[in-house]
Formats: structure tokens, C-alpha cells, sequence
């Protein structure tokens, strides 16, 4: 009998009616004959709500503490959707991080999975349980609970599928899977059947969150396949696998697009070694990540520096680039949040030179001004402006065909 | 240095402003030189709140999961209470109930203490920093979170001030201490400076619900003493302790009244052995425990049984004693909540005869009929309308001279 891994994140287990639910979706699984591990993420707004009364009582600053607090929120819905599984006739234990054996370091809010001690799952799906399992959480070597921060849960299910040599790691989310495009904007986008981890991996870092780039990293490394699905429909979703060869005949998987891009230059700055490290760390002191740089020598001796941030962090960046515009001695600067990336990703891609420049000829049709460019072996992405991003993307997928997907 | 454990309920960290309030009250008695162990309940009605999501489900009867759902509560106030006492500058740390080594049997919902492995609390002391226990839970043999029942966090920190071999256990709870009466009733009614444990398990067992007798129990057993006190009020409380030679002198500590009291009677029961047995084998078969009991013998061969039960209890005995009236062939049954539970408590009562006697008379003189009558060595309780409560404590209250108790 094979054993699957399923995540419902929080929107899937928001209420009472939702968690019912999540629990027939899970009966009608076993029926199929598998053994069933289930990770939950916290009910809908119960972190936020948790936060909120650290930030009340003044001190969200301890994360040990911090953690202790949020990792309650997990727990909760184990226990509930174990109890849900229950009333209908499923035999199911809830367990909580420390209970399932996920180990971690001892970096609050944001720790790493260390390792898995599998024991106790193993005893209670010999039991013939499901075994419902608090995402989001580990123990520390020190014996303290550790929560594994942002898409921690996906992490936790890719991780428990990897220890546990399961079939698929399948991830419920309240999307239908991995499209083409934006389906909200382009509307012949297609659900992609299946689509390569680092094809995964791109589209995530290039604005279509759906699964968390950790877990994708994590399932690269371990080998697992994760199915992303809707939690409330029946229909497949998107396989996330390695290259397989029906995979390679597509050269462009999908085009993603991401609005949260904040723009800043700084003019006449002077060409001297050095002057770039200055202007990035100062930048990565104010914990502020750069995306994408470019740089242009416009006269001798003095350089435009031009780089993007996500747009959330652009209050944190401008003073410090004010700053360095002083210290380095350049011109000036100018910063604003109207630009967009656009990118197509496609495993197919390594192996045909030429889908660059198709792409820039696509955006130069449509009368689009390209802002910056950078490409890996497996993207191509451009910054645009912000209200061109419907036309490119569109145009994209016309381009490269990703309207016939299922053909 | 002397070691303190403090324990607060449930109202005293009911909000964000009463759980900084604690915290200050913790922080002043650190300055006082103490070692400190906080004992924590869950916050006002996280408890109900959690149990209404689990009758939502629709499924509240797998005690094993309604234990690992209702203990999050008391891990979120003690992880708050933490975070509350790091702001203000007190080293803190918080621990679950497995983390402070509480060891429980597998009785879900109502476990027993069986150990406590002190030895993460006693690193956590050695290192100065105040210990945050979330109260009302253990951990099973099997790895499993269980919780204490009704009072648990008593009982937590009783049993945690008798591992530690701590100097006091103070319980901070929303009234000031023992009274000799419920002051609400009594005008006159005074603080007792200190009752022993006899008393205080006749009071609470009495109606005045202040501290759960298990945890005076285990106080008793491990000669821990006990201060009830005021958590938002820096007047010394009640303290509970062996007898001593100043409290002896006393014949009468208090008067404790219970208004939820209910009486089933039971018409023409046939005097044959074993009809009793039956009665209340029923009742117990039906978790209905009865108080007092009472047997006339109205003539030959013919006997009346009356008996009191709580009046939470009364729409689940009252089918199964109809039943048992037709069993065994008695002529009728009848019940009332309309009574209620009056009793004198006295731990110098044992050396004292007549002091029963002078109740009786007190209330024969107020002309207050006594339906029932129950004594034990240091309290004797009547059984009277509920329309002669306030009179008959006031009474008592006057009689025994405990507006006194200062002097």
C-alpha cells in the first residue's frame, strides 16, 4: 500500500464547515487504498490573530517565545481535523512537531528542518491511523518548539514525504494548480499537467506563489514528487517532478509576472572598485534583498547604477541610498514603484538559443519599453512598466503557444 | 534564596493589560529576593472558545485529541506571560507541561500527576530566569498530551512547589482569601489569615469554590503551604497549612453555603436488603453522584429515602430514579431544587461537643426548618429551604462570633 503526504494550508482549514470537508477529501483518499500522513498550516487568521496579542503586550521580539505562541496555532487544527476525521468513522492521532519527530535547529521564526525521527508515525500508521501532524513547527536539540517561518508547512510535508519514502507529497491550496499565466489576467492560460522543479522553483521566486521555494528545494533534493491541488475540487492538479522527456518538447513552460518591483537609480556614480560592494551592503545591513542590477557607462569615469528591490521594502531602502549618494559623492537618485518583471520560464529552454530575443521582439511589437534585463539557464525576465503587464504577458502566451498546453 | 511558586488563573490573564499586570506583580516579588515559578491558566475563555470549535466539528468525545486541542490555551498564556516579562526586563522562559517535565497517567481529560521531572525547571532557575509553566497539563507515558480536569493548574503548581521544595505556593485568583462567610452575603464576614487544609477541603467541598480540593489534597500530602491571594490587590491572602496551635482555639473557622443543591425523595421503599444498592448503583451508573442521604422509618416493613445531588444533576437522575421507583415497587418519588447546603467548619470542632447542637438551636431560633442533616469531625451541614440561606448564614455567622477572627 502506497502512503501519501497531503498539506492543507490555512485557507483549506478556515472554520469548521472547511475542515469537514478536508476531512471526507482525506476518507475518500484512504478509500483509494493509500496510507495518509496530513500536514495542516494554523486556521485562517489565528497567526495573525496570535501576533496581534504579542504585539499588544508590547514584545514580539523574543522569537523563542514567539515560537512557543505561534505553534499553537498548528496544534489546534491537528487536533481538529483529527477529531473531524474521527466523527466519520477515520481513525486518526493528531501530533505536534515535537510529537512527529520533526527536528530543527534552534533558529527561532525561521528554523530548518535537521532531521526526521520517523518512529512514532510509522507505530501509528501501522495502527492503521491517519496521522495528522502540526506543519510549520520543530524541537530543537535543546528541547525547545521552533516554528520553520514562512511556507514552513510545505516544508514540513515534503520533509515527513522524503523520511517517509512516500508516494507523492500532495500540497491542497486554494488554486487549481501551476498555470501557464496568471488565469485572473490571461484567460486561455492553461493548468500545467506537470512542470520541472527548477521550472517551479523560477515561477515561485518570479511572483506565482503557490508552493513555497523552500519546499520545492527540498523536494529537488529528496527526489519526492508534490502534486499541488485544489482542496475543494476534485479535478488533478500540477505534478512537480524531474525533466521528463514528454516535458522537454515545450521550450517555454509558462510566463509569470510580478507587480511588487520597486525601481532605484543613482546617477554619475564614480567608477571605482569598491563603490558597488558600498551601496549593496549597505543595502543588505538595512535587510533590504536586490533583484536585478544594471549598471551603464555612460561617460568616462562616471556610471548610472540602476537595481530593483520588492516595493514592500522600498521605505527601508531610500534613506539608505540617500545616505550613500552622499558618501560616494554621486549625483543624485530617483526611485519609484511603477515597474513590473515579466518572465518566461522553460526548462526546454538551455537547449534553443533564441527564445531571449523572441521574447524582447514580442515586448518591442507591443510597443514596450524593456527597463532591465537578466536570464538564467532556465528564464528570461524584463522589467517593464507596470501598466504594459496585462499586453506583455498576453502577448507572451500568444507567442509561445501555452494555450495549447493539453493538446 | 527562597524558591515561590505563583499560580494565576484564568481571570488574571484574561487580556493583554491583565497578563502586564502579572507580570509587574512577578517582577516585585523577584525584587523580594525569590526564585520564581509561574504556574499559568489559559486566558479567560480561550477554553470555551476552543471547545465551541469542537462541538462545532461535531465531535467532542475523543478525549485524547480534546486534550491536545484545549492545551494550547495554557501554552499561549504562558508564552504571553513570557514575552510580557522580557519586556519589562525579567529573564523569562516559557515551558509546556511535557517541557517542565510534568508526567501524567493516560486518563484524558482528567490524568493524575504520577512524577515530575524537575530537572529542565531546575536548569531554567539555575540560570536566574523566571519559569513560565502552562498549568492544567502533562504528558503521558506514551508521549502524549494530556490534561488534569477541573482545578488542574492547582494541582500543577502544588505539585510543582513540592518537587521544587518550595518555600509557598501562591494561588492569585480573583477574590482576596478564605472568608469566615461569602462576603457578598455577610457584611461582617473577615478574611481568615490562615485555615489548614482539613478546613479548606470542607470549604471548598462545601460550595466555596475558591481553590480545587485536589490541590489542597496534594498540598496536605506534601505539607506544601498554600497562600490564596488577590492577584490584582497587594493585601495578604488566606494561607493554607497544617494546624497550629493559634488556630485551635477557634472551634468554628467559617460558614460555607451551596446553593446548587437538589433532593429527590422516594416514597414507601419496601425494607428489604439491598434496595439501597440498587437506588444508588443506578444513579452512579448514570455519573450522578449523590451528598447526603437520609432513611426514615415511617412504619413497618415501609421505609422513605430522600437524598440531595447537585442541581446540575437533576435532569439525568430524576429518569432513573422513576425507573427504579417502578422496580422496586415504591409509591412515588418527588424532587426540588428549592434547597440548599448550610455548614459550620472547624478544625477545633473534634475537641468541642455541642457545637452541632448550638446550630440547630440557632436556626430553630430563626425558624428555619432543617430537612437534612450530615456531619464529619470538623463541619456539620443542614439541609434547608433556599429562601433561608441569607438569613441562616448571617445567623451563624453572628453566633460563632466570627467577626472576630482578627481581634
Amino acid at each position: 500500500m502506497g502512503l501519501i503526504v497531503c498539506k492543507f494550508g490555512g485557507s483549506s482549514v478556515a472554520g469548521i464547515d472547511k475542515i469537514n470537508k478536508v476531512a471526507s477529501r482525506i476518507k475518500s483518499l484512504q478509500a483509494e487504498g493509500y496510507g495518509i500522513v496530513v500536514v495542516v498550516s494554523a486556521m485562517g487568521d489565528t497567526t495573525d490573530e496570535l501576533l496581534k496579542l504579542a504585539t499588544g503586550i508590547g514584545n514580539n521580539l523574543n522569537l523563542r517565545e514567539m515560537d512557543a505562541l505561534l505553534a499553537t496555532g498548528e496544534q489546534q487544527s491537528a487536533a481538529l481535523l483529527a477529531l473531524a476525521l474521527d466523527k466519520i468513522g477515520c481513525k486518526a492521532i493528531s501530533l505536534t512537531g515535537w510529537q512527529a519527530g520533526v527536528k530543527s535547529n534552534s533558529n527561532y521564526s525561521k528554523a530548518k528542518i535537521s532531521g526526521i525521527d520517523k518512529q512514532r508515525m510509522e507505530k501509528e500508521l501501522t495502527a492503521g491511523k491517519i496521522v495528522v501532524v502540526a506543519g510549520f513547527q520543530g524541537l530543537s536539540a535543546d528541547g525547545d518548539v521552533t516554528t520553520l517561518g514562512r511556507g514552513g508547512s510545505d516544508t514540513s510535508a515534503v520533509a515527513i514525504a522524503a523520511s517517509l519514502g512516500a508516494k507523492r507529497c500532495m500540497i491542497f491550496t486554494d488554486v487549481d494548480g501551476v498555470y501557464t499565466a496568471d488565469p485572473r489576467i490571461v484567460k486561455e492560460a492553461q493548468k500545467l499537467p506537470s512542470i520541472t522543479y527548477e521550472e517551479m522553483l523560477e515561477m515561485a521566486s518570479l511572483g506565482a506563489v503557490i508552493i513555497q521555494p523552500r519546499a520545492v528545494e527540498f523536494a529537488m533534493l529528496y527526489g519526492v514528487d508534490i502534486e499541488v491541488l485544489n482542496s475543494f475540487s476534485l479535478e488533478p492538479g500540477t505534478i512537480i517532478t524531474e525533466v521528463t522527456n514528454m516535458e522537454q518538447h515545450k521550450i517555454v513552460t509558462g510566463v509569470a509576472h510580478d507587480c511588487k518591483c520597486a525601481k532605484i537609480g543613482i546617477f554619475d556614480v564614480p567608477d571605482k572598485p569598491g563603490i558597488a560592494g558600498i551601496i549593496f551592503s549597505a543595502l543588505a545591513r538595512a535587510g533590504v534583498n536586490v533583484d536585478m542590477v544594471i549598471q551603464s557607462a555612460m561617460r568616462e569615469e562616471r556610471n548610472d547604477i540602476a537595481f530593483t528591490i520588492c516595493s514592500d521594502d522600498l521605505h527601508l531602502a531610500v534613506p539608505v541610498v540617500e545616505e550613500v549618494v552622499k558618501e560616494i559623492g554621486a549625483s543624485g537618485m530617483s526611485y519609484g514603484d511603477n515597474v513590473a518583471k515579466v518572465s518566461i520560464i522553460g526548462a526546454g529552454m538551455q537547449s534553443n538559443p533564441g527564445v531571449a530575443a523572441a521574447m524582447f521582439e514580442v515586448l518591442a511589437t507591443e510597443n514596450i519599453n524593456i527597463q532591465m534585463i537578466s536570464t538564467s539557464e532556465i528564464k528570461v525576465s524584463c522589467i517593464i512598466n507596470e501598466d504594459d503587464v496585462e499586453t506583455a504577458i498576453k502577448a507572451l502566451h500568444r507567442k509561445f503557444k501555452l494555450n495549447q498546453i493539453n493538446d
